[in-house]
């Protein structure tokens, strides 16, 4: 299969190029009976919608969601469901001067050079723009593991550059449109963002998510690891450059007696794997975290080359985000519960005969 | 598919337990006319075979690959390739009395759950004894992309708890039994794994893996990204927690005039992307990080649970390795090569009418 | 992957049920640079179109594709490819009678029975509306086979319930409206179906299928086999019953010495084979003929249950063919177009460095 | 994936020549506890084996298999199953004389053209000596079939050359060396082999195989359909040149008021679909009949042509069938089976929570 779907037996197959007609994709394998309106993903994208607060790009986009099939008298059938947001605010002009221009840190190289030409209007399809067509899916995923498991799936930014969120506090969250979960840094925050875009450059993000409610037993070991399908995922993101599952670097420094989780008839006494064990979820929350880049759209000078070989100066000036790291928040719980309803499917395939939901020994 | 293939046009499928019969992959989708003998992995398996020195488990292996299939008169025949490994020094009765045992921070209680059952010898198939089978298909991978691109891949033990490498001398990494390229710092190695051994304890370690000469273009956007694959294939190795292309976490704190790679005709200027720019492969070496969590098994005593849901105390004796980040280089560089080698058919298939391994635009 | 894709390196995904908003589909992995607009597809569809002829159901769709994504300046990026149709004339309430209906020879059980529910309009998903994506994404395939190995695909009617054609003159083909390649017994085939519609009944037929200039080598045993897949791919083509590769059931009474291809230097002797050996295209035509069922949608009426597990007679009334068989030749044609399209390009990614186009050892 | 696995959630994968050390597959997604041994594979296994009966070849294989992997006390883990057949009777000298020659209507053209070379003893991974693996997997779903679901499968051979079976006595078929039906038939097969044999041609035979007690639901339309993925299956059993479900190629000719089989709450009247509907199984018996062609192993001679692109004339004289249809019975048994249980398990991932073995609307 090629690159453009995940998973395997919740598969989310996408299209569509930042400034082309429309972006899409088709869910497949959704169970049916599933209650489903627009409105149950219009949420997600609203979060991840441009244009938002002024700590994001200024491009406008209403992101409204058409369902075009695979529900039916407002539910699921089991059949494919086709998604569709038309592109309203292109302004493809903005962009024509960088036709033959490789912006530094972007894919304007790499793409030219795998597939002999590109869509250079906003990135083309390398743009995150397609990322809302995973909100969308993520969404209906969120969904069904709410309704059906009980699965709450949150992320939040946990660090903008030198900031870091000291206190997790979940009701913060939703109460900044930094995604930050600790209300003591959202001076700072505000502050630095301010100088930031005054200096024209943007800055890095760590931002992390939280699954509860996971049953034990998701994960295929052993190379469709549960860790292992998640960090495809998370890595699949534009600009992340780094996946953590439970303490993830913390790990190199820590001894074997720190680090294992023990475990009793009452649960277990500390969450260090992030709830996941040889693979396999643990019944503890799902924990991980994500290294964003700081985007390479920058007011700042910087030397590159053009098509023709020459050297090449790069200004960027159209509208973009000073720190990604925000609005991948609502994409990364996406991702994530598209991998967790992928797995969840895919145990119940091979061990129906085991009641997968409830676990066999089970934790008081 | 299931969970214990890896890759999509040059798959990777293994089976076997710890202490069952043997071990053995399948690799479906090799290239024909690839001169390939037993000896070509061999080298591979014995630099991750077990009781090689003091520091590693002293379980003694000889890890004999035999070829069974896909190979005439010395080359690969483009038919799929069997290998078996038997296993020889297996001990079951090592672990009878952890049959109903859960030992905290392994996968006895996650499989117990999810299969209802599990191979409670060694690990079963959760064990890192199946890597052995990543090493032979890494090798095939690693051979054919150095004879065909003139891709190098080598792995190296970057930190190994509070002892991380200062300098990266390639040509150290095979001369010592830490495969740590920085050769000031190996009496604190072993002084540190001394005392190590005599705590009964283990610890965690970092590992670094790097690949040059991979032809620019490889990576399939936007879910299949080659540095989504990379993330899979490497958290998917047993005690994985974290994975970093480049720079890694230290992205957060970066600025965008910092992070993105200057480029001209002469070249790149640096490398902060670990060689790979909106999931496809710059050209540039690919860079990666990978963070093991110590293991486990430790004598240390620790609380747990039993099957039939009592409390337990764990104590292990076995034979283990105090830090699996050491084995785990060679298994490491195999699954870097898997995913690369899988990449390069993946990109021919959609590609051949772009001269997939010659840049356009070139760079001087 | 779940069911509504097909291929592995040229993978096409459709949505869409007959009275739904629209029906789409998803090309990943055309080769970049093949010039694309929508006429190219639209000849193919207006092939298929309903409402065309007398012998077609009289539901009208102007079947206008559009492409969404993945074509820039007119030619193919590389990046994934989205088309879209709109339903424009669905008239549900010509189905609101059979809401709970189970119609015999259709699907409306076996859906019901599977989901739990089913979208009954038009028979929602199982309907054969959902083909005209699979003849979009076919042409596509057919123009890249046409335009880089000259392959050329032409599909025919070679039986209509008794009336078979006795020769093939493939100018015939588009002369007629039911793509029938025998002159002479057109007048029969227009007076069998004057009285098939005056009896309100259907028939049966026989549609094959050749592709000449396809290259040598293309299939991968052993169980994706050209033949297997091309199998799979007309098979699923909705009303099939069977189908045939080259002689197909003939062979059940030949002998080995009648029916061998003898080859010389000079080329094949004969192609009882239907073009693949071993699996593998041999370089010959490919040849496949299928049976298509009569439609069950008459309105002879029959005896059925409904959703309560009654007895309830059927009676259908809506627009449908009255045979189905004519319609499909342009579907088998694509189906057949979108399986040498996927097994060209994997076989590319396996074997680039033979020469894949050109046979090793040629004949003359 | 390449081409040597079958199936998503069971999925199959086997490697392995003709002549070479071992043939051997991996199972992966079976399942956990179910009890399986070696035993449990022989008795199909021997059914398939050469040498068994002067009709066959005279080839002696015990193709004993044993499982290496996936099995623990007696019951299946879930996890990869290995097995192994090493072959003993190999007799290579007896190909060397064709090692450069073309076979007509074997595989030996093609393997050269596609892969520049090939392992020419005993076809090497074209032979159906593979085959081997497949009744050894399929054994494993057949025996999960039957104990969940009391599925039965059976094949037979329903004709060779002009003698057809008039009537089907399923006890019958284990009585005879022909896997025949009918017994008033038998002696007229021994007459007509006994001629064949002593002309040196071989003749082409019609395998039918039938599943009762398939629960109502299984298949994943679009593109995966049962019937569509059984075509796939049987047609890649090698030989076969035909796959017809239900009334197969007779549909041609059938009117719509005979075809569609008429239901009602005591059930449906008749099974000329062969239990499959919209490509989903109805709860009838599944019927499925495949076309195989006479081997082109015959010591009549015949033009051929070589490596070198010179005329030479091919006589075989190693030991072959004179029918390949009767060894194929037990193969068409195993494919069936290996098809239905990945469809049992795609369909528990998507609709568990519709009950998927008892049909929602019952029949009587």
């Amino acid at each position: 299969m090629s690159g453009n779907s995940i998973g395997q037996n919740f598969v989310v197959t996408t299209f569509g190029e930042s400034h082309g007609v429309a972006i899409g994709c088709i869910i497949d394998g959704c169970p049916p009976g599933v209650e489903l309106t627009e409105a149950d993903m219009q949420h997600d994208l609203d979060r991840r919608r441009p244009g938002t607060s002024r700590y994001t790009t200024a491009r406008r986009e209403p992101d409204e969601v058409r369902i075009l099939s695979g529900v039916f008298e407002g539910q699921t059938t089991g059949t494919s469901i086709g998604l569709l947001i038309e592109n309203t605010d292109q302004r493809s002009k903005d962009y024509s001067n960088i036709k033959d221009l490789f912006r530094p840190g972007h894919a304007d190289y790499t793409y030219q050079q795998k597939y002999g030409q590109r869509d250079y209007r906003g990135g083309g399809r390398s743009s995150a723009r397609e990322t809302a067509m995973r909100v969308a899916a993520g969404a209906v995923a969120k969904k069904y593991l709410k309704q059906v498991h009980g699965v709450e799936i949150h992320a939040y930014l946990s660090q903008l550059g030198p900031i870091a969120a000291e206190t997790v506090d979940f009701e913060q969250i939703e109460q900044n449109p930094f995604f930050f979960p600790d209300a003591s840094k959202l001076d700072s925050l505000d502050d630095y963002m301010r100088e930031l875009k005054k200096s024209g450059d943007s800055i890095g993000a760590k931002v992390s998510v939280v699954a509860t409610g996971v049953p034990v037993g998701l994960g295929e070991p052993v190379f469709d690891r549960l860790d292992a399908d998640i960090a495809h995922a998370l890595m699949g993101i534009n600009a992340v450059k780094g996946v953590e599952i439970g303490d993830g670097f913390e790990v190199v420094n820590q001894k074997g007696s720190e680090h294992r989780d023990l475990m009793s008839p009452e649960g277990f006494a500390s969450n260090h794997a992030g709830g996941i064990l040889g693979g396999i979820s643990s019944g503890q929350p799902i924990v991980a975290h994500i290294a964003m880049k700081p985007t390479s759209s920058i007011s700042v000078p910087g030397e590159s080359m053009n098509a023709q070989g020459e050297v090449a100066e790069v200004v960027t000036k159209g509208r973009h985000d000073p720190c990604v790291g925000i609005r991948a928040v609502p994409i990364a719980e996406a991702m994530l519960a598209i991998v967790l309803m992928d797995h969840l499917l895919r145990h119940r395939a091979q061990n129906m005969d085991v009641n997968s939901s409830t676990p066999i020994i089970g934790m008081r």
